[in-house]
């Protein structure tokens, strides 16, 4: 950290300072180093919409998980010579569909240059959400009572996946569709786990009853702690959007409410943070049954 | 939910359908309602800068935290009617600064309509950063090895606090500075926690080492789960950013390397996600000691 030792500024250290900034930045982002990489972007919109029915998906584990994803209808992908390199693909024409190798300005003018696409995007259909029966054997489930922020409900796929959640369910209203900021925010997850989509969420929570499972509401105020309220071989975790919580419908319908134990001045996490803690919680518990 | 029974569709529908949404996306977005909340808001982006040396903060969580700490100096407030109720301010022109009765799109001029400022918005001086030596007591520790998304520090922040973490440890460069986003995120924690900036992350892991401090660094490929990681009263729990991790340096000088142990497809977590992991595993072993 030599940089950190220099207390004397001339124009030209602040020059200096500034490319190695813009450098830094565009690194931290993820962006592909180019060969203007040096050279801040020209900030851009989104631009026109992704074709009819179609979602535009972008970053390199986003579209790397897609591509690997049988189930992914992909109709088209803009790539840079970099992010082909980095998706291991050696020969874009050998690609079952339509591929274009681009610079990423080109990329830009589709995402707007807020999206860290990495050099790649993907249009491709939208993953079909499953009916509650698709549920299988799943051990541990997440539901989310109209949880709508895209970034947080990706950042939970990503949870739910890594601590080998079975399924996510969601409602049909009130939950964001799939599109690039939630694939993102999702890391690849998008593409490994069954979303479910439910009318009415009280009736699947009797459904999952039906099935054998503990629905377990995440409540603040509720007297019980969540480490102690696990009982049965089956956890369904249910989390509502953040400052709103669980509606009362869904207070009343759970078979527990419980709380993450928090001894400081704030007693609420971002509602993807408290995903997390819960799914590593009952992971916990489960691994032993 | 007698909404989702609705399968015929008018014209009418549609258009009361799209009220509803406006208006429940503006609710979910937790701005204030305002006599026009159904008339959708013209997009625009953040106005000119804030004065020199100074941020601006808002929405309600923040700027009430804000004006509960007697650390931070306000310099303007701007708010909403409908925002001073919300804060329990009766009467404006008792507060010891400036501060004015707007319309919410005077606030939206200064953040853009991204922000989701919730009517108000303050001018005020950041917080100073504390050096290492401020540390005094503290028992659970969080320290940041270049982590720089404001989003992801600030929400880090809120569980930091939840959890009853003592401090967090940045590193002056590569982190990011008070900001709105920031704040945002943290959702008050950020007037609630001791900001401590060192300049040399290796150095400041070593005096953590003196002041009795085991120091592990979350890393998905370390051989040790972090559950079984723990020893010794104190702990600081070290996190790198997304992608690049530890960097080298840190990794060799962390008491103990650990990962959290993943069964899944995806073996990593958003870094605020495992942040709260981190800080929820860390907080049961540390309460009986």
């Amino acid at each position: 950290m030599s940089d950190d030792s220099k207390t004397t500024k001339t124009p030209r250290d602040s020059h200096y300072a500034n490319l190695r900034r813009a450098h830094r930045d565009q690194k931290a982002g993820g962006a592909a180093p180019a060969a203007n990489s040096f050279r801040p972007k020209q900030p851009l919109p989104p631009g026109q919409a992704a074709p009819e029915g179609q979602v535009r998906l972008y970053g390199i584990h986003t579209v790397r998980a897609a591509l690997d994803n049988k189930a992914r209808s992909i109709k088209r992908l803009l790539a840079t010579r970099n992010a082909l390199e980095r998706l291991g693909i050696a020969d874009i024409t050998t690609l079952p569909f339509a591929a274009e190798l681009v610079e990423p300005r080109e990329i830009d003018k589709l995402t707007g240059t807020d999206a860290v696409h990495q050099g790649v995007l993907i249009e491709a259909l939208p993953l079909k959400p499953k009916p509650l029966e698709a549920l299988g054997d799943a051990r541990l489930v997440l539901v989310l009572d109209q949880v709508t922020d895209p970034h947080n409900v990706g950042a939970i796929m990503r949870s739910a996946v890594a601590f080998g959640a079975g399924a996510l369910i969601t409602t049909q209203r009130h939950s964001p569709h799939e599109s690039g900021v939630l694939a993102k925010s999702a890391s690849g997850a998008l593409e490994h786990i069954d979303l479910i989509e439910v009318k009415n969420l009280a009736d699947a929570l009797e459904k999952l009853h039906e099935a054998g499972f503990q629905t377990i509401g995440l409540d603040s105020d509720a007297p019980q702690e969540l480490e102690g309220s696990f009982a049965g071989d089956r956890v369904a975790l249910v989390l509502g959007a953040e400052g709103k919580g669980l509606r009362q419908k869904t207070r009343e319908t759970v078979t527990t409410l419980a709380r993450l134990e928090m001894p400081g001045a704030i007693r609420s996490l971002n509602v993807s943070n408290a995903a997390a803690v819960s799914l590593y919680a009952a992971r916990k518990v489960l691994k032993g049954g």
